[in-house]
């Protein structure tokens, strides 16, 4: 069993603030995106690239619980581990972390595999399923 | 008992939109945002100006389903409906909707009360509870 | 000639804001870009609709001077009109005014027309061009 | 005189495009932005932290020229280098290229002290002044 999740770094940036003074709460959503991405990436495939062969994954529903706020500067760790793998598709858990490894946002992200353009659920290949497990 | 719940109407812009030609997830989030804010302003109340009265108002918890993808230049209606008031939270529904009146995407937003700027759970000004149940 | 320039209202939300508790100032594009694309719509075209026809809207450069901030809840107009036509582009001037009149924020704007997908200079369609001028 | 400018790396994420298939042309103004905070951070400061000393740096104005676009999994660079330092304000040139080297955006940002709360013109802190140059 894997140990340590895959993770980023990441910087909190004026741009992710409001004027509340901490993160706005729809950009933990582009945070854990950057983490799935970089995921799929580090397994050596591209979720963006089977466009062209007709195949696209989209996030199908999530859950997010807010902890603790990120502030400005604040440097964050973002995971990403999955944790189902079905046929059409997967569950990633993923946190966002402090740097003393405090929880502060936790969400758990359902990605289904479709057909493109027309959207309907497809098959993940196989090679890409075996390395996300 | 209320038979429409509130509701915004929205148009998407390119702004909102990604390289998938599709309105992108974390954007939703705003969209719902913005129809809560108008909900409190449409019963004469400001969620931000408690600011300087040590009140704030933080998303605690959601659960978003994506359904059908919004597009570029889509008109969207986006409602929100509080369904539940306890003493230091409300939930509510929200729903984006295109004008066939499909559901598109769909929301349960946790919102916590909270003193500022400690963010200690606070109990809910009686008449801003009334007003939005 | 016309006197006043088309202008569309907005809210400012949450969404907009930074940490500094004003407008971000990059938020200020896409506010830009709402009133551009409304102007276009209300002649009765679309910019994007062209991308099919192989023809797409792309901005070339642009000129902004934030004169004051806009702040959380503002209600804010936000004007384009049309000051210089060329053969493959034309120059937007752009103001975003508080519900005072006063501006805050002013942008001219160079839009090229392009072909789609290889990007090269292409002249605008002359019923687009008559209509924005 | 300094040879290389100070630049960071970047990645493009679906967040940052459009459906035109293209990051959108005000997220390089985030760019932009996330590369003058680390340079300043690079020299030891914070832009941020003075408002609590009643100082803070705003964007009086700005030039950009679009040359080519930028696409989804780019790997950019970002610079930043402070070409004019002036008593209450510093002009900073920025380009985001290519891992080819290519210029894709170009711009010239101007950046003015304020006091803080108030945004009145104040001068420049001269250890920041002359780190910067």
């Amino acid at each position: 069993m894997s140990d340590k999740p895959f993770a980023i770094p990441l910087r909190v940036y004026i741009e992710d603030t409001d004027a509340g003074g901490i993160v706005f709460y729809a950009n933990y959503l582009k945070y854990f995106e950057r983490a799935r991405t970089e995921l799929v990436r580090s397994k050596g495939f591209d979720l963006r690239s089977g466009l062209s062969d007709g195949v696209s994954y989209v996030v199908h529903s999530l859950e997010v619980k807010y902890l603790r706020p990120a502030l400005l500067d604040d440097m964050l760790s973002v995971s990403a581990r999955v944790t189902k793998m079905a046929r059409t598709y997967f569950v990633v858990e993923q946190h966002v972390s402090n740097n003393s490894g405090e929880c502060l946002v936790a969400a758990s992200v359902k990605v289904a595999c479709v057909s493109y353009p027309d959207l309907k659920p497809k098959a993940i290949a196989e090679k890409l399923a075996s390395a996300l497990i």
